[in-house]
């Protein structure tokens, strides 16, 4: 089998979103897995000196409408949550802690919490939430609370987070396929035309 | 017919550029025509609080490299010009004075500038690059050279990017289809799928 493709993605993102409901898919009709990477944007932004879309003027009113277009052409639950952007290191964490059970694991955890926020408007920021939705798929409450609590996890996803930096990585969902750098929801078509051809 | 998609551009936008050589054939696909609108995007950026792309850290690098491949994808040739950002005033202005001889002319030229920045990488700035553009396409030097000081021409230019601005375009290319904004070269399927369903 091929290279995984690379996946980072924000919780915070709603583009991440949507694309995380879409990517095992697309690597899958290619023959490729993929490994998910939630890390924290914010770090990525300061160098990029971007602040969030939703936020500016103009821009903001655009976006949300733009997000809830592709959210509906694709047929994904979406509303957009308050509040909004939200901290991401409890569901981040989490992610990481549970990817010791398996990297499948951690992907339904993290397709559960990118919807309780983005569907179900649930604050994913609060980790008492983070370990709702865990539980809901059966993992165990308080072993998810201390596992975030955990120095290896918490290094993970500053690891993570930092060699994205360093690799220039800077946004959500980001892909990497085969080298190639696509960033972007909008670039989905792109990756799946890549790995159909080898690139251009 | 139906309504004309209108088309917001700035000369000095690579996506622009690659919006150009695409939208009047997907229009006609859906039996509509496209009224072109060269504007200064550089005024809806002061609103946004946008700088260009290609001038910030990892982004830039990026997005040189997506243009790239985005126009060897597209088969369109392009070789990022220097200097980069320009002004674009010039351009803008010739293409509103073309359109007294009529909205194809005006297009002609607007495609003619673009590939003589893009492709060519001529510096469309300066006035007389515009003229040399324009003659070499059968207009009259001179005649360009006093037009684009008409102040009709240049309130035209005012208005277009004055009334974008208050309507909330900010971007380029922008496309508005029926009332419905899309942003970007990447929006150009949906815009496609828009006309093809009539909206979702």
């Amino acid at each position: 089998m091929s290279d995984s493709i690379e996946f980072y993605f924000d919780f915070s993102s709603p583009y991440g979103y949507l694309a995380a409901e879409r990517i095992d898919g697309i690597a899958a009709r290619h023959g490729r897995d993929v490994s998910w990477r939630p890390y924290l944007m914010g770090v990525a932004m300061k160098v990029t000196g971007s602040s969030p879309i939703v936020n500016r003027p103009m821009l903001g009113e655009y976006s949300r409408r733009d997000m809830q277009r592709s959210a509906r052409r694709l047929k994904v639950p979406f509303s957009f949550p308050e509040p909004f952007p939200i901290a991401t290191i409890a569901a981040c964490r989490a992610v990481y802690w549970k990817e010791r059970a398996g990297a499948e694991e951690a992907k339904s955890l993290a397709r559960a919490l990118y919807r309780a926020y983005f569907a179900d408007g649930r604050n994913i920021s609060e980790a008492e939430v983070v370990a709702d939705v865990a539980a809901e798929s059966g993992a165990d409450r308080d072993a998810l609370l201390a596992g975030i609590q955990d120095s290896a996890v918490k290094d993970r996803l500053k690891d993570v987070t930092n060699d994205a930096v360093a690799r220039g990585i800077f946004g959500s969902p980001f892909f990497v396929v085969d080298g190639e750098p696509f960033w972007g929801h909008d670039r989905m078509d792109e990756v799946e035309r890549w790995l159909e051809t080898g690139g251009w």
